[in-house]
Formats: structure tokens, sequence, C-alpha cells
């Protein structure tokens, strides 16, 4: 029996799993990511971890094929490397896929941590059965993976669907990338969260502040303040419906999609903004295709460590990715 | 030896093609499209216009074994049918492929005009030999299509890569597709023509008023004046590339391409807003993607024909594509 392991590496954490040829996650584990200690550091933990989950779910190491990586964007998956990413610093440039699978001794498969969400939610998840599937992530920032007949669309160098960049008013608020007016500096979770800093600032009065207590404002304040009918937060949460529904239509547009998937920490709270996200949506998408399935993603936090294992899968069945030997 | 048949329709003239297994087009013929006489009758002369170029090209009708059909977007490519054709008026919803299919005998292969085009400019012009293609066809309005390993993103119902109606700026001018401040409603030509006339009606001295004469004012009076230096004229053509540029990084970040090609009339004066088009989109674009060969496309008008009739190949030899029989 073959298995292959998924990694989902994130700022904070690292998500490790161990999947069957049936697409069963059959053990899963934790770590702390620990950016500051470097990459050798990182590998040799994931070795370890790699080996304790292996024992608990009584297989072998060598039973292992391959591993899926996924990273957080933008990074180049030919030559298996991360490029500038914000939550690590110092490790532009690194070849984490060409190191891990070193430190492994198995073939690495590297992919856009989003794009590996999204292949998870497409084939398991909120697209199972259908041919065009976008995922898009809303948390911090905005996120996208688009999967069309059961594949990634990857770009020519493994960045595509990076749609929270996509601007949608020219003259806009500076976004983290350096463009100005992208759909992440309008709908994100920080983006929501500067909205409600700005109207603090310029003085006005809502339970946020009570909310916050000393801690910096985030999205969550706003939308309990919203729970609570707080007419200033209500009203950022309806922009936020508003933006979000002019990013979606450019992605109908775009795409063509059967189904769209809204995954991430501000898509927990879609029940406050679907209705008027999907009526801007429908009123700016062009007539053929407003009428896709808008809905929140189902596989949660396990996407991205499950989508990570299933193209460690696609990399040895059909040889689609690009993979690193050791 | 069998061959197929592409046809490029538009609003005022069908292009036709027999193409042969080599993907070289071996004749070729022009009809206007006489939309006002109505579906039957155009499928009747294009069945004598494929006749006729089938002896002049020595070939019998009975050995062409499809026929590809690249008509103007939005459409249902599954059902054969265009969507609310604005040069078509009278004709949504008419099972096109269908009714070409029973008059000609021939299974048909319907697919979106500016997709054809795309197909033939990534397999034979600007992106040969490339697995990550964007075509942008800048006339009138703006089309685009998306060639990734030789075949065209379609999406769910035909209409993918709808890049003219991408918003740019969410408050921005009314598009004709009923959205705001669409890619198209800033740098189409129609667009151009449009900011010149704004500019004429508030009084601005330029030497257009004197080019246009008393005819309507189009995108080609602002080029003519802006080569010779109007002042008016050359800021309006800046604005396009700045506009066009904008677009381009939206381009950049969604489809991660290797090769961007512009065609149509706009694109025809492409070196007189390259630079300041490229400049803008390389700002605004993720530094992972911002490095896209961008160039002119190569094929001119032919390429829409050319691309109907590789389709039909397509889908004759390995099913891709929607096909509709006698």
């Amino acid at each position: 029996m073959q298995y292959v392991v998924g990694i989902d590496l994130g700022g904070t954490k690292i998500m490790i799993c161990i999947m069957d040829i049936n697409k069963k996650i059959i053990q899963k584990t934790i770590l702390p990511t620990q950016v500051d200690k470097g990459p050798d550091y990182m590998a040799n933990r994931i070795r370890a971890a790699i080996s304790c989950i292996a024992v608990k779910a009584g297989i072998k190491f060598a039973d292992i094929c391959a591993v899926g990586l996924g990273a957080p964007g933008p990074l180049d998956f030919k030559k298996g490397i991360m490029i500038n990413p914000p939550n690590f610093p110092g490790w532009n440039g690194v070849p984490l896929a060409k190191l891990l699978s070193d430190w492994l001794d198995l073939p690495i498969v590297m992919e856009n941590d989003v794009n590996a969400a999204a292949l998870a939610e497409g084939l398991f998840g909120a697209g199972i059965g259908e041919d065009n599937f976008v995922y898009i992530s809303i948390g911090t920032g905005i996120g996208g993976g688009v999967i069309i007949d059961g594949e990634i669309l990857r770009g020519a160098g493994g960045n595509a669907a990076e749609v929270g960049h996509l601007t949608i008013n020219f003259d806009g608020p500076v976004c983290g990338c350096g463009n100005r007016g992208c759909w992440e500096a309008y709908a994100s979770g920080k983006a929501l969260a500067r909205f409600a800093q700005e109207g603090l600032q310029s003085g006005i009065n809502t339970m946020i502040t009570k909310l916050a207590k000393d801690d910096e404002i985030t999205a969550e304040h706003v939308f309990n303040a919203a729970k609570q009918k707080d007419d200033f937060a209500s009203r950022l949460v309806e922009n936020e419906g508003f933006y979000l529904g002019v990013g979606l239509a450019n992605i109908l547009n775009t795409f063509n999609p059967k189904t769209v998937a809204f995954g991430g920490g501000i898509a927990e709270e879609l029940d406050m903004f679907y209705g008027n996200m999907m009526s801007v949506a429908r009123k700016r998408a062009i007539e053929t295709n407003r009428n896709a399935r808008v809905v929140k993603a189902m596989l949660g936090t396990n996407a991205g460590v499950m989508g990570a294992a299933i193209i460690a899968w696609q990399f040895i069945k059909s040889g689609t990715g690009h993979g690193f030997l050791p």
C-alpha cells in the first residue's frame, strides 16, 4: 500500500497529514512554524513529525511515495521557492522544495497554499463533480484558486488566480502589494478592520470601541458589533458585501465558473453579507455568467493540507505539477 | 485526405476557409453577413460558399469532416446559441450551431470568436510554443481568450475571459453591458472616441475636429491627431496607455501568462502607448507575474477563421469542444 504526505505551511503553524490512495486522511498533526529558526530546523522537525504520524497510522515511512507542499504565495513552483513571503522574513529565494526533498528523501511537489485548498474543495468539497470551480479565501488577505476539469489553473509560474490583487478601483487605497485599489484593499479582513479604525479616528460613536477594549480592532469586532445592530458596524458590513460583490462579478466574468466557494475567516460570516454581495455581483456580471452557484466552502481548515496531499497523488499518477527529487 | 471548414461570423461579414490536416488554409472567401435576412438565408449562402471554395481548392465537399464556427459572444457553446448578440438583432436564442449543422450536413463546433482568434494566435501566432497565453482584442470593445496547454479556457458556458468587463473602477462610467467602470468603458476604441467627444463638448481646441470633419469622431482620429502632436489627442493616448496598463495588470495577476498578445484595431497603434501601458502594468502587477512578454498579435484578421478551423480539428481529433451533429 502506498501513501502520500500533505503539508500546509503557514506563518504560525504547519499542518501535516498522511493520505491513503482513496484520498482519505489517515493521520494528521500540527506543529508551530518557528520561522525564525530557519528552513533546515523546520525541515528536520517536519521529518520527525511525519515519522511520528506514520507510526501512529501503523505504516512504514518507506510506504510514503511523495509529498505535496502548500506554501504561501507568491512562489515559483517550478523552482520550488517562495518569493518575498511576508510572513517568512529572510526566506526569500530559499529552495524550499529541494531542501525538504533532501531532508525527507522523497519527491516533493510545491504549490500555492490557496491553490491546494481550492483543489481539495473542488474535488471533495463545495465543487465536487463540477468542471469549473473557483475557491476564494477571504481572511487577512484575499486569495483564489481555479480548478478546471480537476486540475489547478497554475499559469506560467504557479501564480494564476491572484484574485485579491485585481484592481477594482485604479485610484483606490494602496494595497500591501504596492498596487492601488486591489480587491484585497477593499474587502479583506484587514481592509474591514482598517475601515473601522478610520471611522473611529474620525470620531464615530460605535460599539466596536467597547468590544475591542485595548486590543487592535479586527474584522471580528466589526461583525460582532453588527450582530448587535451597531449602526456603523452594520454599514461597514453592508459595504463589505458591496466590495465582495464587485470582485465576485470580476471572478464570474473571468472564469465563467459553475460554482464559487468562499473560505477563510471572513467567509465564516457569509450569511451577514451574502444577499447584498450576490445582488451586486449578479447586477454587475455579464448575463451569461451571473448565475453561478455561490456557497460557503465545506472543508474548513483541512482544505489546505488535504489539497497538498492530493497534489502529491496527482504528481505520482499523472505527472501534473512540478516535482523535486532528493 | 480530410479537411475542415472554419467560419468567422461577424456583424458585417463572414469569413470562411478550408483547412487541411497540416493546419494550412487552402482556400478562403468572404461574404456579407446580411443579418436582417435571417439565419436560414445565411446558412444557405454559407453552404454555397463552401461548395464554391471546395471546387476552387480542388477537393470534394464529402472530404470535409467538420466545421468550426466562431461567433460573437456572449453565447452558450453547449446549446450552440448566441445570447442577446448586439449586432444580430432578433437572433437571440437562435439554435445557430444545430441549424448550420443541418444545412451543411456536417458536425459543427461553436465557439466565441475571440476565443477562436486566441487559439490561432496561441498555436500559430504570437503564442507559438507556449503553455500559458492570453490574447486580447481591442477594437470597438475589448475581448479576451486564454489558451492553456493548447486549449481554450472555456468556463462552464464558454464565456470565460470576458476581460473587457472586468471592473477597474466600481464608480466608473456605465458600460454597454450594464456594469459600471468596466475595462472596456475606459480603454476600448469606443471609449477613446467618447473621451474625445467629451473633450470637444467641453470646448477643447484640438485638431481632432478638423480630422473628423462632419463624421463621427473615432479612435483613429485621435491617433492621427496625436501623431501630429496635438496636445489633447496626445493626452488621450497617454490615458489610453494608463487604462490598458491597469487592465493588463489584472490579466497578469489572473492568468500569470507567459505571453500576452494584443490584436484588434486599437492594437495596430500599439507603439503609440506600449511604453506607458507596460510601465503601468509592471508597477501594478504582483512581482512574480509582471514579466510576461507583451506583444502585438501576428495573424491579423485571419486569426478568427483560422482558429475556428483549428477548433474543428480539435473536436475531430480529441473530442474537445461541444459538437452538434446534423
